[in-house]
């Protein structure tokens, strides 16, 4: 396995325009984009933080899974995504492993970058997701 | 305000020793050290990612903050770390602010560092800690 970093780290908010002034006016951090991610049925607002993003999470609608995620548990930590190299054999030898994947194959996430989420059953409570930026 | 990057992520879990497989095994990181922390009740499990340490935290008492966390929300991501300079001042200016904190001066934690929590009703659900090491 060769994780570099933790890429960024995906934190479940009510609404973006009321969050980013406490990551901005209280931690000192700068908001440097703002994308939907239709598929994820998310707005996203980044920070960077060393070499970590926090990415900011509004649900576009209520069925979409942070939609879900704040109705059952509330604004909050959400996933952890690890940068890897070689995505698609990690997640085979993952599988191999006995660990659930909920994506077998990666898809695109935010920023571009190829994405799969491990699921929190076989992670430890902890909803995982790795990815890879291929154009690095 | 001057974070440098995210120091650690608290996790909790169950129990460490059928925690860290994941995470050596599965993940390919390594753990470099284990310690116990009496003040928060926990034992903790480290591995570097990048700049950052995943920490597990197991609790030694039930009525411990992670063994309440456990029996409340179950496994899983438990706080942030802010690497920060100046500390005293940061908390502070951020009760200044408005900002809700656990501790009002810096107290220990794991590996010696000065850490204090801020309280999530004040940090949008993220239990959110500020850390600094003295000796660097």
């Amino acid at each position: 396995m060769s994780i570099s970093h933790i890429e960024h780290i995906g934190i479940a908010v009510k609404s973006l325009e009321n969050s980013i002034p406490f990551y901005e006016k209280v931690l000192g951090l700068k908001c440097y984009n703002i994308e939907e991610v239709r598929d994820q049925k998310v707005r996203t607002a980044f920070f960077m933080v060393g070499q970590t993003k926090i990415e900011l999470l509004e649900s576009t609608d209520p069925e979409g899974p942070i939609g879900k995620f704040i109705e059952k548990k509330g604004e909050g930590i959400h996933h952890i995504a690890f940068a890897v190299k070689g995505i698609e054999d990690q997640l085979k030898r993952m599988e191999e492993q006995g660990i659930m994947l909920i994506d077998k194959a990666p898809r695109k996430g935010a920023e571009g970058l190829d994405i799969a989420f491990l699921h929190p059953k076989s992670t430890l409570g902890v909803l995982t997701e790795l990815c890879e930026d291929k154009n690095k």
